[in-house]
């Protein structure tokens, strides 16, 4: 059973906002076997949507679209598939009583102009949204279903969880899928396709690997397809082992998780701690690690040290290093990483100190130089980078880097 | 002139990552006038890359394409586009010398694997990528300009801005846009069009307004589009003026820019001075701050205070408070705000404390309970919030919340 998202708005095509839906609903779709096999972003023109609309059709038996449901002129989505699937809009009363429930809730009267949000296609079910005022649509037409979805995510992931999903699992055919997955750190991508490069030689047609290279990090993903469940996965199975083993120490995971998941896990099952001292990394890597359920388990805090006050006043770091060495030197990275080691009580602390930019670099310390330090239950390791020009790519780089040294201590250390 | 945007890459069809490069693109053409039309992410597979390069030709004068140029067995997008332009490859030894000098640089042997990367489109002008090992290529035919990059953000980025955006600005049209924006917070997005409707309705047909809502935000953006740059500008700037008037106070800013780019302004230009105290935002308010470059004018740091212990020790909040109210209490998070607000010497402090899921809630207080406080220069405001069970959207709407509260805090201190 193959799918297509459309993402219909203006904003995606300006490059104002990031389109996060399709991944989330590409992966919730992956989950029931359901593959997507393109995702289409267009403006908010009739002409443009009835093609992508026709062209999906063509190729898919399910088609998803999400945004221009809204009760202002610029949404357009619901009149257009009006048009497409030769129908009209009809006033729905119970939406009609939902929509004024809600600005009821906020004890604020309905503006007039929502009241076109209870309209909806007249061959359509109606999917209720308890989460805002615009309701999914959910159409079958010509052996294929289509789904109209609200843009905005948290509405969006709310209707797909509780009335989309549920109706699409009645939707399966015979082919199934079957993923497997490492991660790997340290390796880089050509090095690790060399070095698994015999085994991949050997793969029958129906088993495919795939690449996914981050910042210090490679993903490996092996697929099956075919149509006998219980034999594509002991197939996948017995592959992910052969690769596992070539790999040796640089596979850190042998399911979809990330490295931060890893992390958080490691940690809370050998009952160790971390904080963070970040200056140049703004508190990215507290926030990356408390994003994974269940870190409050290992991670006590974080002291986000910008101002050198801070430096000094919160993680003692001494006011001679900073005048002798500046905020962004070994001397500091050190005294940050002891400092919030011993103020937070934890086993592992994370130190950074760097010139993210756009502005603040000089010869001797362009932009882009970082320290990092790492302090564990023994030693303090440090590491000096020379990223680039762009603040984001610095603080990215900085926290990926951060988390590999902070790994490779904690496997030395834990003597893996 | 009409562009289209086509990722290719299974990595996006399964979720597994966000596209951010299409967003950014699109960003650097629209600055360059150039529209993006449509973003098209299709798999690996060679007849669906052709498809793709087939229907977006179709359509646009530029097709931007990323990704699958990387040297393992699953990058198949060099192999397509020679046969979709009926060319053949051809060895180019500069590439060649500089992969091997890559690889020189980081004390590593290439991977006969890499070999392969030296191949390139006969047809096309090499880009040579100082940022990694796979060449970006430009082609032109039949009236159409075609261009080939690295999916890896990094590289795609340095090759936009030093080798195609320059090559760009040599194939510009008559048909001009202008786009003016305005950014409202605290009104919805229904009210807001309620407001400005009869403003709206005098618009001609060349003037076009999209409503660009976040939480508790909404961004305008007003279009015009025709051959006169001057007139366009001054007409877009009148009715621009129109809406802000109408708007009043919700207004926060008359350009392209976020909300926290606004807050970093306005307290740099006042020499205002910020800091956060986190408990369930992880960090996450820390890191929005610090990602706009100038924000170390204004803000001094953060403590993530994720254990009690940390609130205690570092932030000074009472024992007997968490005993007695618990971590997620409005008492637990004034102590918190006025803490860091002492211990870090700023003008205005946020803290947060509330249950982010998915585990941890109580019959008292769910998932999803959140306390929020802001202390000011001369009081101390607090918000109890009722969010829903997504750990991630927890965390993003209470980050959204408390920088409302903090604006409407310092407006109203600063007496706008």
């Amino acid at each position: 059973m193959k799918a297509e998202i459309i993402t219909i708005g203006d904003e995606i095509l300006l490059g104002q906002i990031v389109d996060t839906n399709s991944a989330w609903i590409a992966q919730e779709l992956f989950a029931q076997q359901i593959q997507i096999q393109q995702i289409t972003s267009i403006t908010d023109q009739e002409s443009h949507i009835l093609e992508a609309l026709h062209d999906a059709a063509s190729r898919a038996d399910i088609i998803i679209c999400t945004g221009g449901l809204g009760p202002t002129k610029d949404d357009v989505t619901k009149y257009t598939a009006a048009k497409y699937f030769n129908t009209t809009l009809v006033h729905n009363p119970e939406v009609m009583e939902h929509v004024q429930q809600i600005f009821h809730r906020f004890g604020r009267t309905m503006p007039e102009i929502n009241k076109g949000q209870a309209e909806v296609l007249a061959i359509a079910d109606v999917l209720f949204n308890d989460w805002g005022t615009a309701p999914g649509m959910w159409v079958e037409k010509d052996g294929k279903v289509y789904v109209f979805l609200p843009g905005v995510p948290f509405e969006m992931k709310n209707l797909m969880t509780y009335r989309v999903l549920p109706k699409l699992r009645d939707y399966k055919t015979e082919e199934k899928v079957v993923n497997k997955y490492i991660l790997t750190v340290g390796v880089g991508e050509s090095h690790l396709a060399e070095h698994i490069a015999e085994i991949e030689d050997q793969f029958p047609p129906h088993i495919h690997l795939a690449y996914l290279p981050k910042i210090g990090l490679v993903r490996l993903r092996l697929t099956a397809t075919g149509t006998n469940l219980d034999k594509l996965e002991e197939e996948a199975e017995g592959w992910k082992d052969k690769l596992v083993d070539r790999i040796g120490n640089a596979v850190v995971a042998t399911e979809d998780v990330s490295f931060e998941e890893v992390i958080v896990q490691a940690f809370a099952e050998r009952g160790k701690t971390l904080a963070t001292a970040e200056s140049c990394t703004g508190g990215n890597i507290a926030r990356l690690i408390t994003e994974i359920p269940g870190s409050s388990k290992m991670f006590q805090g974080a002291v986000v040290a910008y101002a050198n006050e801070v430096k000094m006043h919160v993680l003692g770091v001494q006011e001679e290093t900073l005048i002798a060495h500046g905020a962004v030197s070994e001397e500091t990275v050190i005294q940050m990483a002891k400092g919030v080691q011993q103020k937070l009580n934890v086993d592992y602390a994370i130190a950074t100190s760097g010139i993210a930019g756009p502005d603040g670099g000089s010869a001797e310390k362009p932009v882009g130089t970082v320290w990092v330090a790492i302090a564990g239950p023994n030693e303090v390791k440090t590491k000096l980078f020379h990223f680039h020009h762009d603040r984001l790519i610095n603080i990215e780089r900085t926290t990926a880097q951060a988390l590999l040294l902070l790994w490779n201590l904690f496997q030395q250390e834990s003597e893996f």
